[in-house]
């Protein structure tokens, strides 16, 4: 008889965006004339940039010709991308990342879901609550989380580590010994960045302990100011502990191309295995390589003329982001993220729960935003809202608050 | 301290492919003016067909118009690829397999490998000898596979069943209970096909033992046979205890383009779960879609214009493996598969063992191509050959080979 994984049943619903959905359309049932104006969105919005989109016909119109055709890729990536990452993202920023280190894949959530296979699982797993849901429910499917406490909605075995505003937005060290700590600056829900200082306190807290830092840096490009970190790498000492997620999705809009990378050093070992083999082994044993066609265009981004297109997406999200906080701070709120980060993250008015400050948005000023509790106990208080919508519709959302607060 | 899956380091070198390059290298080196033909290539040659091309060209300019962007996909894909597969893969051949019963991927080794997360530790695993590698390291990562005995080149958990030209190439029903069975037809690697009762067989015995059969169809559009089966749903029963895996890779070209799709039907259940909504945990939760440009390319397959394309393609590969079988034959060779599949599984003349005639190949025709021992113990004594390559090479390869014999 074939037995299943029965971690799958201890999954709870996620419920968030189904919530969010199913309220909005209540009231649009209700109020059929409303300009609803969703600022909950996570998805970008704006076109893929021309050098991309010029990259990607190439790579087509080469598969039209035997003699340019390409069948199977290598596992880890082209090294036409391999390097140009390393170039650009790392040797540009001072940091030493090897193209043999960097492993190209479908995208930073696959990476990141996959990569609980590298690992036993007696391992005990630290994340920040608030939190992305893929790292957790990425262990409890290998059976790493123990039992879903529904009451408390936590995982019995994950050590949740609050990131306020109480703290400043940076996890305090843990009372106990954990193994695999996930960190994620620009951060998502939050927008907000860990500094040199407090990475270091990481770094050092991993390499004291032989645990494993996995960094999530997929916002890494929204940053504009100065100091704060482009990539963990940055940190010395980090090679030896952390390995680093990477994405195409929110900084070039591949959201629906799919491409990502994987930063896995070379001297990163733990029990005498090297975990650059371990991942090059997992991706040749379950994976078969990213599309050439995506890849190229992920390359394209590279180029002088992709480089400069892309800031120009991106300018035009921060500029959203800034007349998010600034709106929201007009109206009298405390507002965190968003100066780095397409994320703004604002703490509810008078200490109402998020749901509540949610629905008072939307029954009163027609926005959609994202009640902060989907993303953990410790997002309680607090909603998110994102810089991918349109311009306009995202200046007239903030007027609206302002009206009603 | 952090702990690594300590599987990883059970898994054996993949010798296999290296040892092949490594023997043509030296060969070459020793004979610099040798002109090799290379009949072990398991990747496709042809470039794509001028529908797919056109269709993820027309893909590409949406993504430069905001009103036609795609961001996020499904994660289950597009409903215009799914319901084109549903239709011209199922319906068309009498078999009812629902769009949603179909979940798109980047690729059929990713589902293959990926699929083991929906079960226990404790299930036995049931594999074909000769056998495609996936389906064995994946287990063996996992921890389904026991030990790894060198000498007998076995996993100790694993259930090997012996498939052989002694019983026709349809492995005997397990002397003890097996849990999760891996069947492929048409086979890589012997290119021969289960028939109808066979397969029932099959059906039968997952369906007494609520065992369940992960039947890979990746091959299935070479059949040229009428009765052959294309899928494991044309058997009767198998809706109720069979996954399968189905490819664009050979079919289409698209090794390096990456889109395969997985079947589980929505009355797959045990122990009172729907696998078919377990695996859509599972991608939402480690996957985030197939890429758009990629998706529309395959579907363009489905077209009546890509469906003469393919063939076209698929006829130029036929025709190699028709003259590669006939060719051995002459050359007094047993020989099996080859019809309904690009692989031409050969057995060595005289008892000689397979790297022993993989290197008379090479030293006298120059002529590389793969030793059945690869790929397990019962392929000793066979060789692959496959039908990928150009047309006047593979005649002139078999001239050669004739020759020596």
């Amino acid at each position: 008889m074939a037995h299943i994984n029965q971690n799958f049943e201890k999954l709870p619903g996620s419920y968030l965006f189904a919530e969010i959905a199913r309220r909005t359309a209540e009231y649009k049932e209700a109020h059929p004339d409303a300009d609803i104006i969703r600022l909950g969105i996570g998805d970008v919005t704006l076109p893929l940039i021309p050098a991309v989109r010029q990259a990607m016909h190439e790579a087509v119109d080469e598969q039209a010709d035997a003699a340019t055709f390409k069948g199977y890729g290598p596992y880890e990536g082209y090294d036409f991308l391999r390097e140009a990452i390393a170039e650009h993202d790392f040797a540009a920023r001072g940091v030493d990342v090897e193209p043999n280190e960097i492993f190209i894949s479908d995208g930073a959530k696959s990476d990141c879901g996959n990569i609980v296979d590298l690992f036993a699982l007696e391992n005990k797993v630290a994340v920040c609550d608030p939190v992305y849901p893929v790292y957790v429910d990425s262990n409890a499917l290998a059976g790493r989380a123990g039992e879903y406490d529904v009451d408390a909605e936590m995982w019995t075995d994950i050590y949740y580590m609050p990131t306020t505003a109480e703290n400043g937005f940076c996890p305090a060290l843990p009372l106990e010994d954990v193994d695999l700590i996930y960190l994620c600056s620009p951060n998502n829900p939050t927008g907000t960045v860990l500094t040199h200082d407090q990475l270091k306190m990481w770094v050092d807290y991993a390499n004291d302990h032989d645990a494993i830092i996995l960094f999530d840096a997929a916002y890494e490009r929204f940053i504009t100011e100065e100091g704060a970190l482009h990539s963990i790498y940055e940190v010395e000492g980090a090679k030896s502990c952390a390995i680093e997620f990477r994405s195409f999705s929110k900084t070039a809009g591949f959201t629906g191309m799919r491409c990502g990378c994987t930063v896995i050093p070379e001297c990163l070992v733990r029990q005498g295995q090297s975990l650059n083999e371990m991942w090059m082994r997992r991706q040749s044993t379950k994976f078969n390589g990213a599309s050439y066609i995506i890849q190229k265009g992920a390359a394209a981004i590279y180029t002088p003329e992709g480089h400069r297109q892309v800031e120009e997406s991106l300018d035009y999200y921060r500029e959203n982001a800034r007349v998010i906080k600034e709106g929201l701070e007009d109206a009298g709120l405390e507002v965190y993220g968003a100066v780095n980060s397409p994320y703004v993250w604002c703490k509810t008015p008078g200490g109402m729960d998020s749901w509540t400050f949610f629905g008072k948005l939307l029954d009163e000023a027609q926005v959609v935003t994202t009640p902060g509790a989907g993303f953990g106990p410790a997002g309680e208080g607090y909603i998110r809202l994102t810089a991918f919508g349109d311009a306009e519709q995202t200046k007239e959302a903030l007027r609206r608050i302002k009206a009603i607060l």
